[in-house]
């Protein structure tokens, strides 16, 4: 029986070494792309790191597998909860039913359909809750308790930090198979997982890399917290269609973490947003959701100077309804 | 100099594999993406090869380049011609820029926006001409002889067809590490030249595997050509979106490898393509154009039985104008 204890341990370069192990055969190496019409536009070289093609359509795959994986026979038998605006309830939806877990998901009523139905789609129960009137932690920890359920939450986790990190093993692998490395890299940031756990790979394997959370505007608390050296909270009543990453404040793991390996935090309006993901149809033929486009839009925005540089930018996710997508393709830069 | 008779000769594996050693780390090696939602619902494993994720968009790069690069400096310093709806053109054109070739290229009208931007982005001199009126063979070999260009066609050519097989080499490969083999594999099919290609490659690589082409309703030329046992025309005054790969008929390389190679052929409506998008953009996170998702159609719609296989539908290309695109994602399957 793991101890919730373990959850609760600061992840390492070690650990994350120990997740890609664990991932390997599971997950998709996803493809590190660029494009070199949109490289000359830039003046820079600009690689993609498509997450939007792992399993689920997120990064979120990789966390939740190696959490659940590592969990006892009686903790499996019991069953996982989890909470989650989707990316993050798919990943663990689908760990689950691979690994033969039940799940029960604490998702947002307002969730992208797409996302409440890919989680049912895996065989999880779904509940949902009022994301801007009641605390999921809150729901999700009774939930836990009553039915003796492991709760994985959605980055402050030891295991999904780790699994996250295997982002930048990979990252710093498929460019040094290129002969080059990263002057930049870029991701988008809610919690502060993915960003957390890229960051503890490519500070070991590739130390001259910048690396800088992205986040929307009104949701920049990792970028406020860096510059402040403490976890602040953001403000209530902004919304913003980048439903994956709109977190209330940087994890308390994740920003120990981030605060040590980040160059910075860059904000982006959602109309940036938009354009980039504009981009990534035009140039890279690739869906990315809104919290998804956050990273690439800091960098096609210059929020930090590119020119002649080799730059990553994280697609962390392309859960996006297709209306919605419709609609920003139709929209003009 | 090399005498325009080479491009004539009829490719075999040896060349395709040739052809693979030159474009080594010239062209991506596309990711072959399963989704594990999908094999579920459709009881089959399927994969998708994205030559979306190819440099512009499409397979064609394979094939231009390969012939590009044989040239002889004084036809490298004459320059290039290629007739194309769009994707060769723009795999000829990138070719030309990377190597220091003048490129024109001779484009429909009416060809998709993105196409034409494109090809002109590359560098190359765009002429365009009515498709439903005029005949590119004939004013493509005009322009060829008054300017001393070489004319590069997009299938009939010997360095086209075999650099295309090298699709055909990475599913074999990638399929093998992942300790499987298919059982049918479809690709869209206009000229011939990709399946051509790629069914040299599978019919050495991997011999169980049975190959289809795949047409869109009224350009199913292949496909009664296969059936007749030799070259029939499509007929004239009917549409289709699918603008890759609406030829006249098949070619005489490629169909004289074809006839040899193949199981059969395979037809789709424009209905069903468009569906095929809409599964791709879900499941896969992939913007794939018309007549690069016919082959998936065929799959999807069980034109042949998948129960039980292993399947591979090559995604041949993702160069759809957003406009269409957004159209697509809207309508209702």
């Amino acid at each position: 029986m793991i101890s919730l204890l373990e959850f609760d341990k600061t992840p390492s370069y070690q650990s994350v070494r120990d997740a890609a192990m664990r991932l390997r055969g599971i997950t998709v190496r996803t493809p590190l792309l660029e494009s070199l019409a949109l490289n000359e536009k830039l003046g820079a070289r600009l690689f993609l790191k498509c997450e939007t093609l792992q399993h689920t359509g997120s990064f979120k795959f990789r966390g939740a597998y190696n959490t659940l994986s590592r969990l006892s026979p009686a903790q499996k038998a019991a069953g996982v909860i989890a909470y989650s605006s989707g990316n993050h309830a798919q990943g663990v939806a689908l760990s689950a039913k691979l690994l033969g877990i039940p799940a029960t998901i604490l998702m947002p009523e307002d969730s992208p359909t797409i996302k409440l139905n890919n989680t049912r789609g895996y065989g999880a129960t779904v509940v949902t809750y009022d994301r801007y009137h009641q605390s999921r932690e809150e729901i999700g920890e009774k939930i836990a308790k009553d039915g003796n359920l492991t709760l994985v939450k959605p980055y402050d986790n030891y295991f999904v930090i780790s699994g996250q990190g295997t982002v930048g093993v990979e990252i710093a692998e498929q460019l040094k198979a290129r002969d080059t490395r990263a002057d930049i890299c870029t991701a988008p940031t809610g919690g502060g997982g993915l960003i957390a756990g890229t960051s503890l790979a490519l500070r070991e394997l590739s130390p001259t890399t910048k690396i800088y959370s992205a986040e929307p505007e009104f949701f920049d608390d990792t970028f406020r917290s860096l510059a402040a050296g403490e976890i602040l909270q953001n403000e209530d009543g902004h919304r913003s269609i980048c439903d994956a990453i709109v977190t209330p404040a940087p994890g308390k793991i994740t920003f120990g973490i981030n605060k040590l390996t980040l160059a910075g935090g860059l904000v982006v309006t959602d109309e940036e947003v938009k354009a980039a993901m504009r981009t990534a149809f035009h140039y890279f033929k690739c869906v990315i959701e809104p919290g998804g486009a956050v990273g690439l839009a800091a960098l096609l925005e210059g929020k930090v100077d590119i020119h002649g540089k080799t730059v990553v930018a994280i697609a962390s996710g392309g859960n996006v309804d297709p209306a919605l997508y419709s609609d920003i393709l139709k929209e003009e830069d």
